[in-house]
């Protein structure tokens, strides 16, 4: 790789340790908290240009540039985040950690329990959507920001920027939630237990305890993530990118035939599988399903943003059917009874959920559109 | 249960052996077959009054009726066959056959390979929708029809209903494709793709020799299952249904949560995964996934059905996601562009894919009417 005029370029993690006890919304203690994040940009002198991205459920800390010279990739949202891109790193410093529960560097499954000297594993307690906010909210007391001037999320990222407009008011001024839900629906919750139970079903998962034999439910994770990938897509965008193409075998003879989109998903499968830890998916879609920031207020979305005081873009997918455009307009409806000020826009694109994720022209334009007119308005803020 | 006045009552399975060679697409040869299969009302003197019923993945020859008197469940289409029901056995004589391949009775992987002694297991040769149609034929010389008023089917029984037409278009009056498609989408693959896999990784799989070994899949099969659960309902049908109910445990501290929609995936895969054969799963999946007639036809589905002599009657439901409305439309598209005669419906419902399954006031109207059409074409034609 040779980082690009428009990369963030060579990044390093950096790591944050809260001291402190910190309750978790289960009832659970953590004796303090570590959490691994990347920044990049400058954070002015008035602390005023701060944006908080929010991981989703595979997501880590790393969302732009490179760690190394010979990474081949970028981080997950490089094509976002960077001078001259929507997130303007010139004028923007952008903060990405990786939740507390993941499996990148921050305080979860992998990391050792102080209690017993061994990793956590499957006693790495849960944690909710809540609990990531409560804790990112302390990263940015360390880092000297009271206030961003957004928070921005795609998917279970989005539902992070909609809890911190609930549950930190004055700590935001825009919340952008991409592709996101309220609350997931009966059929997200079925995909996600899908995903548990294959997981859950390999034989190598030992009670959550694989690490410590030196095994590791791979066959297991790889389901979880054909099944999460496929939901990820549309039809037409599938059937676009891969059709009834066959990669080997004999169709007329029905024999040994592996078409493209199988041999696609059993490659992002075994991918996920070394780069991913099995007690933190589970941890992560459990976080997923219960999100519902609206039980606290009788069910009701509207009385459950009332409260809020930031700005909120919307922004959802045409294609997208696991969070569909639907659900980010019952959002929007409830942000508009609430006289909360909302823009929002469909996207039209056939990638399905997972085009959060690319550089779709109209939809950087109008990401890129929203964080300018932000800095205008931090500007006159000053 | 008592058998209610519009139930066939009790039935018994038959038995139909076909004694010669048997060559399969794949070119392989069975030394002959069996197939179980049942019949529901009674032949007349001219033998024009046969409906063939062909059933979808997990379906089998028991499609009305009970086997006993103590039994609590009728056949899965009892709702749509009886005297009096949409096909109505006081004037229709019905023949459901369980494929090749099947485990419910007909030469499958669950019966003995005459070559070995021991059951077929995973060794069962492929067999595609073009070996059920000409397997079926034998069933119907034998059984003296030479022509079906109607060939009827939803999913990949509307394939085999399709497949006849072109094979042996002289053979039916009528072909009835309820919630089908010409060939699947790589979506559809997708999925049938991860519901294999589920099954290959279970550790009691064992290459496809679980029985020999006293053991069987159950945690693939139960997979697989859910997986094909899920895709079969809709998104609004699963939230009337469940919404985000909880069956049990503490959603406020995050603990033992288990959603309604789970406990009742759980229930259906578990239940499933001690009723089906994992080898015919995959079987079967794989000849869903093969099925495309255009291929043979510069993929021209118009070239494809010019052949056909039948009429034709093609019903979708609107939230059927896994076989769409869309789906539908190209299969009622091309039969017009081959001038063919075609009455097509989409049928309103929240009930996804499975609404094929269920008496939907509606549908069960057109379904009814076109067979009591028939009733009178075949009346006049003698």
């Amino acid at each position: 790789m040779t980082a690009a005029e428009n990369s963030v370029g060579i990044v390093s993690p950096k790591r944050f340790r809260h001291p402190a006890p910190f309750v978790l919304q289960c009832g659970e203690t953590l004796e303090g908290f570590e959490l691994v994040y990347e920044t990049y940009g400058e954070l002015n002198d008035a602390a005023s240009n701060a944006v908080l991205v929010c991981h989703a459920l595979s997501g880590n800390h790393h969302a732009a540039g490179f760690h190394d010279a010979s990474d081949e990739k970028p981080g997950w949202w490089d094509a976002c985040i960077g001078p001259g891109k929507p997130i303007d790193t010139s004028r923007y410093f952008v903060v990405s950690p990786n939740n507390l529960g993941g499996c990148h560097g921050s305080s979860g499954p992998l990391t050792t329990d102080p209690s017993t000297g061994r990793p956590y594993g499957p006693d790495f307690p849960a944690v909710t959507v809540k609990d990531w906010v409560a804790s990112q909210a302390f990263l940015a007391d360390h880092l000297g920001i009271s206030r961003f001037t957004a928070i921005v999320g795609g998917s279970l990222g989005g539902m992070q920027a909609m809890q911190w407009a609930i549950d930190l008011p004055d700590r935001l001024h825009s919340a952008i939630l991409i592709a996101s839900a309220a609350r997931l629906s009966a059929q997200n919750i079925a995909f996600n237990e899908i995903a548990r139970q294959a997981i859950l079903s390999d034989s190598q998962f030992h009670q959550g305890r694989y690490r410590e034999r030196g095994r590791n439910p791979d066959l297991g994770l790889m389901l979880a993530r054909m099944v999460g990938h496929v939901t990820y897509l549309s039809d037409d965008g599938m059937g676009r990118k891969f059709g009834r193409e066959i990669k080997s075998g004999d169709i007329r003879h029905g024999r040994d035939v592996q078409f493209q989109v199988e041999s696609y998903l059993h490659y992002q499968g075994r991918s996920f599988s070394k780069r991913f830890d099995a007690n933190t998916y589970l941890l992560m879609t459990y976080a997923l399903d219960y999100f519902d920031p609206a039980s606290d207020f009788d069910d009701d979305l509207v009385r459950t943003l009332e409260g809020t005081r930031c700005n909120f873009c919307v922004i959802s997918f045409s294609s997208d059917w696991r969070f569909s455009a639907e659900r980010s307009k019952e959002i929007v409806d409830a942000l508009m009874m609430a006289r909360k000020n909302v823009i929002s826009c469909t996207i039209e694109s056939d990638q399905g959920h997972d085009a959060f994720l690319l550089p779709i022209p109209r939809y950087f334009d109008v990401l890129g559109g929203y964080f300018d007119r932000l800095f205008t308005e931090i500007d006159h803020a000053r």
